[in-house]
């Protein structure tokens, strides 16, 4: 943040904005200070308040505040580096994080110490994001919000629950509400969810009562999916999900924007694995069906291809098939239309098909063009499977894929190995896989 | 940890333990790793696992395998310091901060994601504790420790629980057990402290589930008691507690050693205030009936005299006080002795009063010689109301401080104004003590 | 059930029908033999499985069978009858006791010993009364379910559970399947009736876990309603409902139709009035905003009149009322129609609440014809405080009562007296009402 | 109850008493006419107050009005036997069954619609009980609570609890107080009996909550025991049980006097042994391990003896064994020693082994004399496997019954053949025992 970017953003405020951010600068000064740590409940709680009555710009300036007043101090930093470095002595190192530790951090952990402070610190962490979005130096603010949530939300501090019929409808309210990837349209869509052969998990926070962070939800199969439809769409005709041999994660949405980095769904996954495993020892896999949600954005776009493999001009191939994609899709002979794509002809069809193969496999964990999804599970530990033709034929599916879905399969005995690869640039398929690329 | 230590520590274990703790190290380092990240929770059961399985001192040179091989690079602290002192952006400075942070705290972290890690944390620490004694250097590794247990049990992490008999016999075992000030005979004397006119509450973390860490046990009494008996002793006149005006603070107790160092008992206080405010509003007054540990102690050591008020004289008539009481020590007409205590002659008792008063106004926060408790409650905000003659006749009572105890007080009002001049030197006192000094 | 009758049902029956009835009756037989005295839960969860199996007309015949086989004995009845007489022992009114008690109680007694066998027990009476409608001799077997009913489901043993918005959605859904006097439109609807103005208790048995057997809403007003549409349709002006004087009892639902007859709505009303006496000590008054949805019906049948108050001509001046309210009926001028109704000439709206509280006025305990919520509320001790002209625009409630709706009020103070007289033939009123008589 | 009975015992009465008894006396009468109808709860908690205030002899009196005022009218019974026996219509049974039951059942019916009503009346039938031994006429007031009881406590209403560790302190004193077998000598004693390799289970009803009604200590081991030392005071070798196959009922015991006679600890036993084939699939046995607790007296007694098996001769060889161990008896060569009887001559103690036989194979379900502990495990459909000589060295265990415990098996398959026996006059033994009469 520049210099002097704190003094216009308090001349841009109205009087009573300006008097309202003086009054909470001058709590956190308190909450800082020794009066505060007596008492820091009361203070923290007025700094919540007195930081709930500031409008939309009075919030970034503030968070400009933090980034300008209470961070570390450059000198002491560089002093006691030097002491370290000559003596590495615990005091020293002591000495040494303490100069390097931003003070926000600490006025942040004392807020927490308010009533209900977890929640008033995530809710202010929205406002955060949006301010960064025209004030990017404020990264430097949202890094000790991100070190302190991930401490907070640990795994070892989140509660698992399993969501059904018989949870609070204020708990179900936000299945419905914060569904991110196939919309519940109501009560009775919410039901058929929460039927004998589907699971739902959700982690939950003793310091959030009440409100879910993230939930999963799981339909028990007979086979690995090829469609969302059945599992979206139609009940159960084995009510009781007792045969299943596949635990399909159809579903992962996020309920808590304001924990955005902080990593859940991974834990997520794999603790619900381990409960499955024990409680359907039948199940022999475990797997999603996933969306693609940059495919189609990525041909249009025409990046750089990478061929999967690498036999003598397996490049040119794929180029020669994009090609032929985007020319028929300024053509008009393809588009995001069910009709259009369920007769499409052979070879449009198959060199759809090998994009998206070559598209998944070029999946990078620092790529930011890579597909989030594929992104998630790779890292995760996950590896591709199987690529489904017209998975998805909901407008939103049809927009970003052609309606194609992936299944992604959860190993757990190579777990940690798909990860290692995936980080060091290796993505793990099936083979059938490879072979449509 | 002086070089060449771990080699030395390495040595001296059997091949056994030599060959286990490698194991550990190994799968420490894994844990650290890409591969651990992928499934850390697996690691860190193995890791554990490794750790439960190794002797006293195996365990004390794995601290100081962490103090040595998970510590930070000097060199590139510097180095980064350096960077954020020519420019002092958001990167440099997340940079300098990953840089400082000791490794082993990630690896903490990481073993936190462990089934039950959090619990293994926290006997690990205890393990710590013992081998600091002999090797001072794990000072450093104990302050990663510290670190990360004030994040993780923070008090909005903390579940305040009321005790009574309704509750689990588990956890009532513990209160028998660690009950540190005042001991618990047996399930009857529980019982008794269990009554309608008393209460108990204790902090609880979920990630140490069914554990206690701990516990305050309060009296609803009529007026500021002045002796202990009747509290431990005496069932209640009036079983519902319902008329009394002064809730007494009688007694806590810590559960967990592991956990030493972490602010507990300053928010418990804090936090039962505001219950019993709004359960029992009929109630006027909090306060204590405290030990005075370190009194006996004191006087016999002779330590330095700081009189509370400097009228001239003062000094030498305390230096006369302490003199008299020694004397008397040592010719044997004063001794931790209840019958002799009882017909003490009035010059000895008033020279015995004024030593502790000044004892207790000689309290300092930084000052290792203090009273714990004094410290512990001035530090809290409290102030030092009352001094009792004669309030404790357990052998132990006596023994710390010729039977006297203290009454400290919770003024609501006046709690951040008190601790912040304890911080700066200044001891919070009725009038009603001064006057005695 | 006419003699004969069994062996007719029998032979209507199919032939799997018949042997399935046959198998039934037979471990009935076993179940309240010796052999089933043993493991009673065991044949009691066969007879069930028996019973469920059935069609309804072998279900018909079922009942059959226990009114005719299941019967006492009369001359064993009449045999002990005339020992008792000559000898009040308590052996010999044992024995009495014993003898005038049909066997089907002790078999109903043995079923309810199976799992969820209470939970079966409720769901026969619901064909039982079904059956009933064709049979009216099975009365004598409805009788025995009765009695039994009544004492299991004795306030005693029903759990009151408030029920609101954090909930479980499967109780939920049984409030929006079973509100019987203002439908509930969706969940949306049912949220604004579980607001922090509104309260809804229900009672719960332990024998029938997860289900609803009653329900009372109730809203948190300033004053005593005159409309029904804003506790419906709006939304909470003062949301806690905290400086509401008035608790209104709106909507009182059954929701086991297998229990009727069995009284729980007296014990809800009275336990929820203790509760929020409890709970809002501001609120002085209770009351209800009721239907009356026999009304137009009497109206349009023309029953004998019975004015309220007697001085000379009341009679006369209420049957002119009548005449001219059916006049304008058949003419037209009058109808089920709220634009009518808004409109309508003073002196015809004046006859129909004259007739209205006429028609409340003579309501009697004993007369099937009684309006049953009148009662209902006045069995219960509730006085007629007010009639609210227009106060029920729905359908329904036009076509019930002219859109008529009827304030209750429980006056805790005076519910012995007004029961008692209500059962001895006064109607309690308020003083305002009868003057419109 | 003799005429002229109640006078007396109101006359009988302080004059303070008897006010107090004509004041619970007219409530009565309230609770039953139609003002109590009204507010049931109100006038029935009055009565129980008036009842509370009482003494022993005036609530004797009040049983004794309860047996005389509030019988059935025998002339009204007499003339609708003959009503019903001339037509046996619904409405006849109806009006026969209201005048035969007593209206002291409708008294105490609405008693329990009081706050806590179905706990004031447990307690008031053991004031019943005593006051019996005097008055055994009030057996006729005995049988209305004991119907009634019978029917609120049916095993669909009772809830059951494992009871292990983790219980609220107030359910385990409870245990402590109320285990009538083996005495739990303190809460360390009780702890080990709530080990892993052992359950504790009770049955608790939702009107007396926080009261055990019955409870069952069962251990899980590798085989049936023939001692019970073990079970009672070493600790666990196989901590969590799990390789366990026979499961060992070794105490069951009522907690509520008041509930005598009402049958809990069939369906107790049963619903575990449910519980234990669910939850311990490898348990392949559930027996006991139990006292025989009339069988010293009745070796003493010298009652007729009835010989297992009728080989010729049988009956004299019995008579002799009585004979030798009734003269070791009088001649101090046998004595209840656990010394005496470790030595115990060889045809001593076959002869004291052949008479415990054929005591137990002469248990009858109707027979006051036989053994109260074999009669309710026949009764229950268990049969009798073993008896194991020293298996109880308790001073108590010696003096019974030498020493002598009884397993009964509980054999799922053949409870009802053998409770069906048992009820016919056959006892269900193993055959090895048989060969020892």
């Amino acid at each position: 943040m520049a210099p002097g970017l704190i003094e216009r953003l308090f001349r841009t405020q109205g009087a009573r904005d300006a008097a309202a951010l003086r009054r909470l600068h001058e709590t956190c000064g308190t909450l800082l200070s020794e009066r505060g740590a007596a008492n820091s409940a009361k203070f923290a709680e007025l700094a919540i308040e007195h930081y709930t009555a500031l409008g939309d710009d009075a919030r970034a300036a503030f968070f400009g505040l933090l980034a300008e007043r209470f961070g570390p101090d450059a000198g002491r930093v560089l002093a006691c580096a030097r002491a370290y470095a000559e003596e590495r002595s615990a005091g020293n190192l002591a000495r040494l994080f303490e100069a390097v530790e931003p003070p926000r951090q600490e006025l942040l952990r004392r807020i927490n110490l308010g009533p209900r402070g977890t929640a008033a610190l995530v809710r202010m962490r929205v406002d955060l994001l949006k301010a960064m979005k025209s004030h990017p130096a404020l990264a430097a603010v949202d890094a000790d919000f991100t070190h302190l949530f991930g401490s907070w939300f640990g795994p070892g501090f989140l509660e698992l629950a399993r969501v059904d019929w018989k949870s609070p409808a204020s708990l179900l309210e936000q299945i419905i509400r914060h569904e991110a990837v196939h919309a519940v349209r109501d009560w009775d869509d919410l039901r058929r969810r929460l039927e004998p052969d589907r699971r739902c998990f959700a982690f939950l926070h003793p310091a959030l009562p009440g409100e879910l962070l993230i939930f999963v939800e799981v339909a028990l199969l007979d086979d690995m999916p090829d469609s969302i439809a059945p599992l979206i769409e139609e009940h159960a005709v084995d009510a009781r999900g007792s045969r299943a041999r596949c635990a399909v994660f159809y579903s992962i949405s996020n309920c808590q924007p304001g924990l955005r980095g902080v990593s859940l769904g991974n834990f997520l996954i794999k603790r619900v694995c381990e409960i499955l495993r024990r409680e359907n020892p039948e199940v022999r896999r475990y797997c999603t069906l996933s969306p693609m949600p940059g495919f189609a954005t990525w041909v249009r776009a025409g990046a750089p291809l990478e061929p999967p493999r690498a036999p003598r001009g397996a490049a040119a191939q794929l180029e020669r098939a994009r090609e032929a994609v985007r020319a028929a899709l300024q053509g008009g002979t393809l588009a995001t239309d069910a009709a259009l794509l369920e007769n499409l002809e052979p070879a449009l069809r198959e060199a759809l098909e090998r994009l998206a193969v070559s598209y998944l496999y070029a999946t990078r964990d620092t790529d930011p063009a890579s597909d989030p999804v594929a992104k998630f599970h790779l890292n995760n530990g996950a590896r591709i499977e199987r690529l489904n033709w017209l998975a998805n034929r909901s407008r939103r599916g049809l927009a970003e894929s052609f309606g194609m879905m992936v299944n992604y399969v959860y190993d757990l005995e190579r777990i940690e190995d798909y990860h290692e690869g995936f980080v060091n640039g290796r993505v793990a398929t099936s083979r059938a896989l490879l072979r449509r690329a």
